[in-house]
């Protein structure tokens, strides 16, 4: 068992080294993109680091790869709007046919020889608990790594990060809500192999504590907490969801009893149509519903927390007005929808009020009274201690429900919530197979949900 | 108000006071009912004492009441067999067309000028504390009244017992589980009047206690415990239920506010007939069930706790199952039938099944084990942290349910069992409406459940 692992692995380290020619290509992309941003660092009237940081500069980069971070380190007495312009001019400089965008500060993105440049400005700060915004800490995180990976364990990272992207668990986004690079990079070092990393994480009883540099005080609250090495406050796992830590768990596990290359592969099925998805529905005799709309034009980050808010949201309402939601599921391209799929369709017309035990006394006499003359409900009556009474129920069915302006009483994500007053379509049955074009490869992970 | 609620209460007093004919009629049948019991000890080879007892001894009986309970107390030496064969040989010198029953020794009962005449065998122990069998307690109980009751308390008692009554709350039977006349009796003598007992009943905070003799010790575990002052290891309100306990504390509010006499009277509704049956469940919307099967022969107070366990049992099951009962109810004449009233008919194919959490290892590899290769469930897969499968529902209805062997499983009352093993039908739906012949005016009250 045990060799079988290693003679996967070993395999598997062969497939994530960068050749020669690719490192050879990233080098000189990178030699260019300096050199260009220390001549224009040089126009500047003040004096700025260029430091390559990312991957590529920690040599843990994945074949195919094609991110080049550089950032230019301005003194911290750079007031914040020069930093910006020197910043935009410096990135400008570098990359002539580059735009602009927008993280913690504005920056430059734009393409070399085929790589995905980024010209990002910081400041040079003496600690990384100094910061003045994230990407402050970055060259931190670059120097630490830098001065521990070896050649044998930046192999061992790229392993590591390969697994995690092909069991979808890979990226500290807000849709992944994974393992990040830097995470990767601290837990191999750690535990010293990507196996030993992946044993270790198939034994794990959350949460985990693990504090490389010995200096974590603050508690976190997340499954997993790693404290930052260069900075104690900070937990470098806090993204990670307890969802893809078990499913790291079982992949882990899979790995170790039955290892094989397919699990380092990602998986992607083949894309249902609407008949599969009809024929789906059927099978399964449940009632799916779905409300489609317009995707908010905002980024992923904000895009997918807003998804699930309103999907979880949703789903306890109808959960709430007893239409069992059996699963639920978030999908977004240019169209947006979330989907319920409910083991009950509608409820009767009446519904079980329960009132105070009749014994409160105070709080009894004004339920009864309430009720008392309301010829609309059966009661009040008395039953196991309680007064109860049966009334009309609001809403009889979840695609009334999901029609009604109830929908927005639900706390909504708030782009998602004004892109649907613009309006949405509700699919109920059969009709959700509408949403195989352009959801159709989700769907089939949806209806075959084995790992 | 407060004159309000006198006023009504004195037209009830009238209303309970037995007239003198009545009077002068128990007088005859009690005095030839006790000269021909102490006609018949006389010819015994032992002594024993002829007491009346039960509410006709006390003066708390209420008019068209034709109990006449005649007890005789033999030395606690004489053999259990002896005292049997003398006890039923008094009963029928005494009631010489009377038959035997049985409660727990053998008595003999029937029927003189038109009153109805119990003639029961008991010990004549020294003390409540030390009785052979329940009757031997009764002789105490009459005892205790006669010393405290007089005119006015008694009147107050029959004025208590005639609401208890109409509001369906009077009677220690298992059926009803509500107040004996012995604890009505108490409740009037602690509180002095019908109208203290309801003022401060319709104050209770259950668990209430009273201990009239103040000497009882042990704890029990009942809404009201009322320490008998014959004995302080018994409760005198055992059987009362917290069901009853709240009807009561609701009427006595009702009348305290509201004082009318309609609530001295016992409100039959109409009977339903099986049109109104459907147009009810109609206008519900509900899918109401039952179970309808021949009546067990046994005593009342053996059958409807039975019925109440099998009831309970059936619907927490069909809870489990998905089919959320609204109400149920039991009925019993001849045939007896179990009511579930559904919001949920029939649930979908799949249903879900949660594992244990991913974490914890050696039940999660258990668990996916089991399902890996079973290509009937969907999954496992990882649901927040927890391995899921969706595997086929064994019961897609409640029909189904209660037609299959299945509903054995559930904790039915033993005779309840035996009948429904020797065959059953399951109504559903407007079939319902079958069981207003002979339940109509139950199912009246059921779906006109208001006070």
């Amino acid at each position: 068992m045990s060799d079988e692992v290693d003679a996967v692995l070993a395999q598997v380290r062969e497939r994530v080294t960068p050749d020669a020619a690719e490192r050879a290509a990233l080098a000189d992309v990178v030699e260019t993109v300096v050199e260009r941003a220390e001549a224009a660092v040089a126009d500047l009237p003040v004096d700025a680091d260029v430091v390559q940081v990312g991957s590529t500069a920690r040599d843990t980069w994945l074949p195919g790869d094609r991110d080049v971070d550089v950032f230019v380190c301005f003194p911290t007495d750079v007031p914040r709007a020069d930093l910006e312009d020197y910043g935009l001019q410096v990135g400008h400089a570098v990359l002539p046919e580059g735009h602009e965008e927008f993280a913690e500060h504005p920056y430059v993105t734009g393409s070399v020889d085929g790589f995905d440049v980024d010209l990002v400005p910081c400041y040079d700060v003496d600690a990384a608990t100094e910061i003045k915004s994230a990407v402050d800490r970055t060259p931190f995180h670059t120097r630490y790594l830098r001065a521990r990976l070896d050649e044998d364990t930046a192999t061992e990272v790229r392993v590591l990060k390969q697994f995690l992207t092909a069991v979808g668990c890979y990226g500290s986004d807000l849709r992944t809500r994974g393992f990040s690079g830097y995470l990767t990079e601290l837990l191999v070092l750690e535990f010293g192999s990507a196996r030993a990393v992946l044993e270790a994480a198939a034994d794990w009883s959350p949460p985990v504590r693990l504090d490389p540099a010995d200096h974590g005080e603050a508690e976190f609250d997340a499954p997993v907490v790693v404290v930052d090495p260069t900075d104690p406050e900070r937990n470098v796992a806090a993204v990670l969801s307890a969802a893809v830590l078990a499913s790291v768990q079982h992949y882990a596990r899979d790995l170790l009893s039955d290892p094989r290359l397919d699990l380092f592969e990602r998986r992607e099925p083949d894309p249902l149509t609407p008949a599969e998805v009809r024929a789906a529905i059927d099978r399964r005799g449940t009632t799916p519903v779905a409300v489609r709309f317009d995707a908010p034009d905002v980024v992923d980050d904000q895009l997918w927390p807003q998804l699930a808010k309103s999907r979880t949201g949703v789903a306890a309402e109808l959960d709430r007005r007893g239409f069992d939601v059996l699963r639920s599921r978030a999908f977004a391209a240019d169209t947006a929808a979330l989907l319920f799929e409910l083991s009950v369709a509608t409820r009767p017309r009446v519904e079980r009020h329960e009132g105070p035990p009749v014994a409160v006394r105070d709080h009894a006499e004004r339920f009864f009274d309430t009720y008392a003359d309301d010829a609309s409900v059966y009661g009040p009556f008395v039953a196991d201690g309680r007064y109860v009474v049966e009334r009309e129920r609001a809403v009889r069915s979840a695609v009334e429900f999901l029609e009604s302006d109830r929908l927005f009483d639900v706390g909504l994500g708030v782009h998602v919530e004004s892109s649907l007053a613009e309006g949405y379509d509700v699919l109920a049955g059969e009709e959700v197979a509408a949403l195989a074009e352009p959801f159709g490869r989700a769907l089939a992970a949806y209806f075959d949900p084995r790992p």
